[in-house]
């Protein structure tokens, strides 16, 4: 038996305000005045001067603004790696992400990008990456997804959603700022912290669980309880807590995977550009036969939170849009062995799948 | 306010059998066939063959057995560093430590010191190592401490019982393979878990804590309740979960501080010699006033468990005896302001402390 040696996040810094500290943090890492930091920055804060004006910005430093109205693509990643290329004199200082999972995924993906040649599409899949990725910083601005933690960096290329997984994808530094939290639409607060409620709920039921990810796994659940069915939280509380709930979820994936929640809601994105928070509830909404007591909680916080989940998104596709979620769905198949065991191919056929997807 | 930018282990694995992959974890860190890798043993396996036919020894590479009778020294940690500087061709290509709290420590200050000058005791303290230490990996033989995630290495040197706390401290790999926590005899297995408890206890109820610190801490806290008063667990169920109980146990420590059990217990192994575990637990038990709902439930554990434990240790001890136990309490002053606050000198005075001490 042979064990993964599990790559993590070598530097954190945790704390209401931290953000402020991004300068000191950087400049140790500065390779010349000609080697920017690159700042890759959701473009919901354009005109959020309480995070914009607090990017430390110094010789040839840069922010770009990006867009995440859809999920990151590795055509995108390209695009910006070539950007980025050609506008700086000299190889960047540094990547730093300041966003939701889309754009921590992205400055990973870039990161790794600057040093590895080709396109990002050649190395979607396990262990792929050869060199070094350049020295890259997240800073989740949501919370949820565990991208800040992770070894994958999920993209949509032209023949798949399926993440960079290597143990050059994790960030050098993260900064968690419970702060930067403030002023997320509730919509998006329930379905990203809904990720990792789901993540948890996938590592936890998985096949692949041991004692290291399982008490990440029971904390970051516990935490999502907390927050999202007990209610007795101050709202300071409740972002400091799910910042840390999104972190042990992430923690918990190390040695498990997720599950059927993720790979059926891989489909819907691929084909229908779901973004992944919501997607992955939809999909998960429909599950009660995999994870009975756990989809019956989701549905209790739906209800406490007022969410009103589209319905019907499935209702007009044709046989070939179903054939390309069930393709890729099933593609990902370290989940679906975590999900069901060894045996998962007796009974996640594609008229099951057909059937699940059906009711969405 | 200034946030700690915590360092963390870049690298661990997690398993049952993991010890296995040493050779194959070294590898890729050998510098060269002169420069050896050493590897720090706790000299209770000497004739365990179990642990030391699987050392993977290549080239020039040496297995120092280590006396751990004693609370590690600066003294030791010189002497150790010399003895290898004078019997490698080359600076070793890193250090393993395989063992318990004391050989984790060790290791971390050998590492530290092959490549900053002077002596051991000039960087105890905080903050004080200027040079990145040699290549570090540590493997728990028994768990608790928390030495394996720390960023400190604790050592008694001719003036004070003090770590070495900095960012070069903490390993660069770490070997969590539970199977080597076999055979630990009962009474160092129940003080050694107590240390992670005693952790959790001081650091939940220390005035630093925050949302990361806490659910770090809450979750070994409650694997503690789990092994030493549930008791539903298997053997090995309960040896995975203490190992992860103690890994937490150390995070928690992160942005936050042990306090009142782990200040005084300084002061008896500087004096005593008294062993780290068994130290804290002989304080402990009569801190009701501190921690009244811990105390009560670490009496429990005694019980269930049947442990006795050495009464009467400081009562033949002189005035001058007290007063060097008390100096070495009271210089540990993040440990007090943690515990009871920015006033603490107020409520903790020599005669207090005597007061305490003379109860043990």
């Amino acid at each position: 038996m042979s064990y993964k040696n599990f790559p993590m996040v070598p530097r954190v810094i945790f704390g209401r305000g931290s953000f402020n500290q991004l300068s000191e943090l950087l400049a140790p890492n500065r390779l010349s005045n000609n080697a920017p930091f690159i700042f890759l920055v959701d473009d919901v804060f354009r005109t959020n001067v309480n995070i914009t004006s607090r990017i430390p910005i110094a010789y040839q430093d840069k922010i770009i603004l990006v867009s995440t109205a859809e999920e990151p693509k590795t055509s995108q990643v390209d695009e910006l790696v070539e950007d980025i290329i050609l506008t700086s004199k000299e190889r960047p200082s540094g990547i730093i992400g300041i966003g939701g999972g889309s754009i921590l995924d992205l400055a990973k993906a870039v990161a790794i990008m600057l040093t590895n040649e080709g396109n990002a599409e050649d190395y979607q899949g396990w262990d792929l990456v050869k060199n070094k990725a350049l020295y890259h910083v997240g800073i989740p601005t949501i919370s949820g997804t565990g991208a800040e933690v992770s070894r994958t960096t999920v993209l949509t290329g032209p023949k798949r959603k399926l993440g960079i997984n290597s143990d050059f994808t994790p960030f050098d530094q993260v900064v968690l700022d419970p702060e930067l939290t403030n002023g997320a639409p509730k919509d998006q607060w329930f379905y990203t912290g809904m990720d990792c409620f789901i993540h948890c709920v996938e590592s936890l039921n998985g096949t692949y669980l041991n004692a290291f990810s399982k008490t990440y796994g029971d904390t970051a659940y516990g935490l999502c309880k907390e927050i999202y069915l007990d209610g007795n939280l101050t709202k300071k509380e409740a972002q400091d807590k799910l910042m840390m709930a999104s972190w042990h979820g992430g923690m918990s994936i190390a040695y498990s995977q997720v599950g059927v929640a993720h790979a059926m809601s891989y489909g819907l994105s691929y084909l229908l550009g779901t973004k992944h928070g919501i997607g992955n509830c939809i999909v998960f909404n429909h599950l009660e036969e995999f994870y009975p007591n756990d989809v019956k909680l989701f549905k209790e916080m739906l209800e406490k939170h007022n969410i009103n989940m589209p319905v019907g998104i499935c209702k007009d596709l044709s046989k070939k849009d179903f054939d390309t979620m069930i393709d890729v769905a099933l593609g990902l198949e370290p989940l679906w062995e975590n999900a069901i065991g060894k045996n998962w191919k007796k009974t996640i056929t594609r008229k099951k799948l057909k059937e699940l997807y059906s009711k969405m």
